[in-house]
C-alpha cells in the first residue's frame, strides 16, 4: 500500500538524487522541511563560497574585487539562462528584487507601445506584488489592468502573468500564451519566480520577449538574494528602463552626464549590484545545472505525486481539498490543500511537530518537497504528522504567526 | 618638519580610534588603502555575523528566519538613523540601491506636487546616477532639469543633490538650501552618499524632505550592500511609490490583490529584503556608532588635513592641484587631487605601490583614509609612496582598467 514506510522506502531506493544529497545543509534530522518554495535549503558550497567572498575578496582585495564583480549581473546571468530559463547568453541579468525588475520591464514595454496599447492583460490570481505592480504602471501610462478571459484585443499592450501560481501551481501554457498574445500585437512578460529551477522554462524556444523571475526559492540562493529578468535578444535595444543607472550606462566609468544606455539587456541594471547575492545565486544555480533540470522536473514530479496520493489517503477525509492539478504534468513543484484551518493547522505543524509548510490566503497549506533533498521517507513522515495532528485537532487555537515569506 | 616621519609618529600617539583598529580586516600589512570612499574595509564583526547568518539562520532555521528577518529593513534603519543620520525612529529604511531608491523619492516627491510645479533643480556635477535619475523622473512627470544658480523658481518642485560632493568632498549647506528650497515651496532630496558615517548629518533637525544613501563606503557594509532611504515624519502619508511592492504593503501578508501603502516610511519598500547585506549593514552602523561619528569626523579632519598639508609640499610641486576645499570645515571625508595623468597614476599605484586611491573624470585622485583604521603613518607612506611614483615618471603607460567604482 501507498500508505506503507516500505512503500516510501522502495521509492527511495530508485531516487535519482540521493547522492546529491550532501550537497545541501540538512541541520535538524527531526525536520520535514516542505517549504522549499518559499525558501531553498542552503547548498554547503554556497556556505563556503559566501565566507570565501567576505574574508578573501572583500576583506583582503578591497576595492580591487570590483575587477571581478563588476561583471557578476551578466555572467550569472548567462550561467542561469543557459542553465534553467532555455536562453541564449546575452539576454539575462541578476540584479534588483524581483518587484523592481517586474516594474522596470512592464513599464518599459508600455512605454514602447504605439499610444492606442495601453492595457495590460493578467490574471486576478497572480502574486500580490505582480498585481501591484503592474496595476501601477499600466496607470502611470494612462493605462489599465484587465483580467484575462481568453482574449486579448488589440489595445493590449502587454500580456503578464506567472508560469506557475503561486497558490495552485498551475502551470500556464507559455507557448500558447505568447503566441495568442503576438497574434494580437501584444508583447509578454513571464513571472518565472515558482517554475525556473523547478520546472524547465524555453524562454527562446517560445519566444517569449521579457521575464523576471526570483532566485531564492528554488533556485537556493538565499532570502532575498537578487532577482533576475530577460529580455529577448534585439527587443532591448527598443526599450527604455525608467531607472537609468550607471550600472546600465554603455560606458559606466566614463561617468558621463548623459545617459547613453548599454547595448541589450545590460541596460536594465541601474545602481551598483549585490555581489555576495549574486555569488550566492551563482553557487545555487551550479548546483542544479549539474544536477540539470530534467532530473530534477522528474524527481519533483514522483515526489508531489506521491504527496498527492497520501493526501488522498489521508488528508482529505480529514476535510482538505487538493487544491492543485491532480495531473503532475501541468502541476509545479508544490502542492496545494485547502481546509478552513489552514493558518492554524500551519502554526501548529511548526511548533508541535517539526513539519514546516507554508500558507497562502484565504486556506491554503502549500507543500513542497526539495527534490535535492526531500525522500520519499520525508514526504511520508511529513503527511504522517499532518494526519496526526489534523486528526488529533491539536492544532486548535495555534496561532499563525503571519510571517513567512 | 611635518614631512618627517616623526610628525607621523607623534600625531598617531594621540590618534584617537588606536584600539578600534583591531576591529576591522587588515590583510596586508604592505597595502596603503586610501580608497575608503568607494569601499570601505571588512568589520571582523561582519564577517562573523554573515557567517552566522548563513550557518545557522539561513542554514538551519530555513524560512521560520522570516521571523526575524522581515523587520530588518525598518529597524536596521532606525538604528541608521539614530546613530549616523540624525533622524527619530521611523523614518529610515535599508532596502535596494541607492539608484532605485532615488527614483522612488523623486518620482514620489514630482508627483505629489502642484500640476504647475515639475521641475527638479539640482547642481551639474552629480554623481553619473543621479542626474540619470533626475532627468528621468523629470521627463516621466512631462518636468525637466534645471542647474541650480542661486534662485529656485516657483515652478521648482525638488532640488535634489548631494550632501558631500563625488569628486571634490565639498560639504554642500544642507540647512540653508534646504530652508530656501522650503521657502520657494519646493522639497528637498540629498544625496548622502559620501557624508554618512563620514560627516555628522542632522535630518530631522535641518528640516529635511527626503533623502538617500549608501552603505557599501563610509557604513563598512561590503560592494553592493543596500542602500536606504529617509522620509520625513508626516510626509510619507502624502508621497505614493512609484514601484508597489509587498513588503510596503499596509498588511503584507493578508496578501489582498488591492495595495494598500503602510503607514510611514515603509510604504518605500517593495520587494524581499536582501537579508545578508542588511545584516552587513547593521553590523557596520554599530560599530560606527559605538565609535561615534563625532570621533570619527575629528580624526577624518585630521587625517585629511595632514594629507593636504603633505600634498602641498610633495605633489603640488609634481603638477597636482588640490581639487578639494582647502578648509577641513568644507571637506568631507576624501580629499581630490587634480593631475592630467591622474589614470596612469592610479593605476601604477595598484600595480608597482601597493597604494589603492581611485579616480574620477576627467582628472581626479581621489584619496580617502578610514578614520578607523587610516594611521597618520599610513597617509605619510601613501603620500610618500606617490610622491616617488610621480618623480619617477615610472607610471608612464600604466593602463587603468577602469573598474574600480
Amino acid at each position: 500500500m501507498i500508505t506503507d514506510e516500505e512503500y516510501a522506502a522502495a521509492l527511495d531506493v530508485r531516487h535519482p538524487l540521493g547522492a546529491a544529497r550532501a550537497r545541501l545543509a540538512r541541520p535538524d534530522p527531526r525536520l520535514v522541511y516542505l517549504d522549499g518554495n518559499s525558501l531553498g535549503p542552503l547548498p554547503i558550497a554556497t556556505g563556503d563560497r559566501l565566507a570565501r567572498f567576505v574574508e578573501e575578496e572583500w576583506g583582503r582585495d578591497l576595492v580591487r574585487g570590483w575587477q571581478r564583480w563588476v561583471d557578476l549581473p551578466t555572467q550569472v546571468g548567462d550561467r542561469l539562462g543557459a542553465a534553467l530559463l532555455g536562453a541564449a547568453p546575452g539576454q539575462v541579468v541578476v540584479t534588483d528584487s524581483v518587484t523592481v525588475n517586474l516594474y522596470k520591464l512592464a513599464w518599459a514595454a508600455l512605454d514602447a507601445s504605439p499610444p492606442g496599447r495601453r492595457v495590460i492583460v493578467t490574471t486576478d490570481h497572480e502574486f500580490p506584488t505582480d498585481a501591484y505592480v503592474l496595476s501601477a504602471v499600466a496607470a502611470q501610462h494612462g493605462g489599465s489592468v484587465r483580467v484575462y478571459d481568453g482574449l486579448i484585443g488589440d489595445d493590449v499592450a502587454l500580456l503578464a502573468t506567472s508560469h506557475v501560481d503561486y497558490r495552485s501551481a498551475e502551470i500556464a501554457d507559455v507557448e500558447a500564451l505568447t503566441v495568442q498574445a503576438h497574434r494580437a500585437g501584444a508583447r509578454v512578460l513571464w513571472d518565472l519566480s515558482h517554475s525556473a529551477g523547478s520546472v524547465p522554462v524555453h524562454l527562446d524556444a517560445a519566444g517569449v520577449d521579457l521575464a523576471v523571475g526570483c532566485t531564492y526559492k528554488y533556485l537556493n540562493a538565499g532570502p532575498g538574494a537578487p532577482g533576475y529578468l530577460y529580455v529577448r535578444r534585439g527587443l532591448a535595444e527598443q526599450l527604455r528602463t525608467p531607472i537609468p543607472g550607471w550600472f546600465g550606462h554603455h560606458d559606466q566609468f566614463a561617468m558621463a552626464s548623459e545617459y547613453v544606455p548599454a547595448r541589450g539587456v545590460a541596460r536594465f541594471l541601474a545602481g551598483s549590484p549585490p555581489v555576495a547575492g549574486l555569488l550566492a545565486v551563482d553557487s545555487g544555480v551550479a548546483l542544479l545545472a549539474e544536477v540539470g533540470i530534467d532530473v530534477l522536473r522528474a524527481t519533483s514530479r514522483a515526489l508531489t505525486t506521491y504527496l498527492v496520493e497520501l493526501a488522498e489517503e489521508w488528508l482529505l477525509p480529514l476535510g482538505f481539498r487538493l487544491a492543485s492539478p491532480r495531473d503532475a504534468t501541468t502541476r509545479g513543484g508544490h502542492v496545494a490543500l485547502a481546509h478552513p484551518d489552514a493558518y492554524a493547522i500551519s502554526a501548529a505543524l511548526i511548533r508541535d511537530a517539526d513539519v514546516v509548510a507554508d500558507v497562502r490566503p484565504p486556506d491554503i497549506l502549500r507543500l513542497a518537497p526539495v527534490p535535492l533533498v526531500t525522500s520519499f521517507a520525508d514526504v511520508r513522515e511529513g503527511l504522517r504528522r499532518i494526519r496526526d495532528l489534523v486528526a488529533s485537532g491539536g492544532y486548535a487555537g495555534a496561532e499563525h504567526v503571519g510571517r513567512v515569506t
